[in-house]
């Protein structure tokens, strides 16, 4: 990647970018009295761009995001609500997610075509509807653009999620200061549910909607789509980005002297997102990076690299850590791509485990020092070609069990 | 499959079909004094057929085996070890699954091109080929036709397996009875390893090689392909039949009219020890059974069975007595099958939870009962088409975690 052209916003989050105010509060979702609806608006129409689980069940609000991003590209809000998915539904479902969003948009003022909608929760239950408008009412009363309006919004898209989840960086086009940042929530459950992720996206840079669907997906292929709890797909995943401009840089093209220096800060944004989410896995206790290099092509490198990662052996092991090269070469055959099978090295951390397929004799003391950390970094090079590519998991432990095998009752 | 055309021998194992005889001792591979190596022996060149793991690190007792089955398709010996899978070990590997096919052939004088050869056990270790030596010049002594040949066989081949996995079934074929018999191994672990699966299946049909070898893949795709334990795949899998034709039945055809009665009989075998697999996976407290119907083809229902039984979070519920329909509907989303949202049915036993994809209310305590048992049925029916699938696989518990992040030292 070069040398790194943004700088990071240490305490930066959704609302740091001009133009966006957040706020979050509790509306009666959750049993506890922790925040369980939030919203991110941008003061002006800002140009917006959404991804979706590909999941055939899709949740009712994706749906109704679905075609307020048809409508134009432009999006004024983004109301979400944890505690309930508003999945499997059905037509009920669908007429509730409308109902949040009309209701939101009255409320802020804004035009129903530019809010988004985005839920997580139980599956199954239809939303308590008359607390999420009684909650939507307060809304406006709670945003703020300050540090404590992002922290809000981020307390409100949590589920089981221990640690709220940002980042932010600031970088230059044309310029002008242009600052990306995000949120996001990882993995919780609420019975009976699956790790959901959502992700959100403010920027005050002046980029098209077309342009800006374009990179975020594949900023997404790099960094979301990288991550691996325990290889469920949910139904209600979405990261939604909304651009407003305000910066007013000269606006972004394929061929701006600048975009690949915007492209690097997202990629920057929604890496940390994804890494935040893996480290923060149900019953995670380790960020498991695994890098995959010399493959034939960046595609082959990913299929290894998610093979690894999604490996319940490997990450047992990596729970238990030990440096069992045995599963992650295992991995390796089972991925789908061509391998050379005479040629594969492994590394754990800078600990050589296997040389061009052959067991290398290594300090088993070191080796468990190393998997202690917080922090695995499983390196394979294929000697075969140039491509590349990084995943990003987290270990299987007791309490990933523990937490997922719990009674819904 | 209609009025079942084969009677089961409960006592039967792979020493049952005329011409075999089979054995087992301790030769020092494994720590303890417990079988780790074994032999089935056919008076006669049995037709043969096999079918390996689709890893692309394929242990060296696979090229051996391979080689001896692409000269002439017929076997009069099968020499296996646990303890040491003999995978990841280069030239020095090769040679040493050669040395073993070489010394059984003649301990037990036979034709060296007749002699296969299976491992399973740790990766990345060179086998101790002294006591494999002195342990194949024992073997002749120890081969019995009786039930404890079966038996100390079926010990030889268990890693950390808990029980001996074997089944057995007798049938008529144009007037004769025909026995077939088969033993496998699971998901047992010796550090640094991974779950290996080893089937063996003799009969005394006379069926011709080529003939074997389609039945066999036939259904081991829908017995031992249709398990999962934890989704990974091991070097070292491998599945070997034996016919030694004794029966002396008018030779199988395609055409032959108990052919159908035969391959019920080799399914119904493949079946029972795909299931002992799945119920004995390592940690494993349940066998589930996830049956699909109504898709649009065998492969549809396939590929979703796979989804589900493969699912974590699926698992885990399982492991919690939990009726998550969530994430059995989740899994089937995502299974990369196309499927009509609004049409889905899902039963767990006989509890009704979900129907045209909209949830039912069910009595809970009911559902944990039925969930406690020790085997948990999913039931899905799309509604779509006529094709169908049953896979089976356990339960997502402590004792997994605990069994595979175990340091290897």
């Amino acid at each position: 990647m070069g040398k790194q052209s943004y700088t990071i916003v240490e305490d930066g989050g959704v609302t740091t970018p001009r133009g966006f105010k957040a706020g979050g509060l509790h509306c009666g979702l959750k049993k506890t009295e922790r925040h369980d609806l939030g919203v991110i608006v941008c003061e002006v129409p800002a140009s917006a761009a959404a991804v979706y689980t590909t999941n055939l069940f899709q949740a009712a609000p994706l749906l109704v995001t679905r075609e307020a991003l048809a409508n134009g590209g432009a999006l004024r809000a983004v109301v979400v609500n944890s505690g309930n998915a508003n999945a499997c539904t059905g037509a009920q479902g669908e007429a509730d997610a409308r109902t949040m969003q009309a209701n939101a948009a009255e409320a802020l003022g804004v035009s129903k075509d530019q809010v988004a909608v985005a839920s997580t929760g139980v599956i199954g239950e239809l939303l308590k509807m008359d607390r999420v408008n009684a909650g939507i009412e307060k809304l406006p009363g709670r945003l703020r653009s300050d540090e404590q309006g992002s922290d809000d919004f981020c307390q409100a898209i949590l589920t089981t999620d221990l640690v709220k989840k940002t980042s932010c960086v600031t970088l230059t086009v044309g310029g002008k200061q242009v600052t990306i940042a995000g949120a996001a929530k990882g993995s919780g459950m609420i019975h009976p549910n699956m790790a959901t992720m959502l992700g959100f996206v403010t920027t005050d840079a002046k980029i098209g909607s077309p342009l800006l669907q374009e990179v975020l997906r594949e900023v997404t292929n790099v960094s979301f789509n990288m991550i691996t709890v325990d290889g469920d797909t949910s139904t209600n995943d979405m990261l939604v980005a909304m651009a407003s401009g305000l910066a007013d840089n000269s606006e972004l093209t394929r061929g701006h002297p600048d975009f690949a220096a915007f492209v690097d800060g997202l990629r920057h944004v929604c890496t940390e997102l994804a890494k935040a989410i893996a480290r923060d896995g149900e019953g995670a206790t380790k960020l498991i990076e695994t890098t995959v290099v010399g493959a034939d092509d960046d595609e082959a490198a990913q299929a290894i690299a998610k093979t690894i990662i999604g490996s319940s052996l490997v990450k047992s092991a990596v729970y238990g850590a030990d440096a069992n090269w045995g599963r992650i070469i295992a991995a390796v055959g089972r991925a789908g791509v061509p391998v050379n099978v005479d040629t594969v090295d492994i590394r754990l951390g800078d600990i050589v485990v296997l040389e061009q397929s052959r067991p290398v004799v290594f300090d088993e003391e070191i080796a468990l020092e190393y998997l202690k950390g917080d922090t695995v970094g499983i390196h394979v090079d294929l000697n075969m070609g140039s491509g590349k590519a990084t995943a990003w998991g987290c270990d299987l432990t007791y309490d990933y069990v523990r937490i997922n095998a719990a009674y819904r009752t």
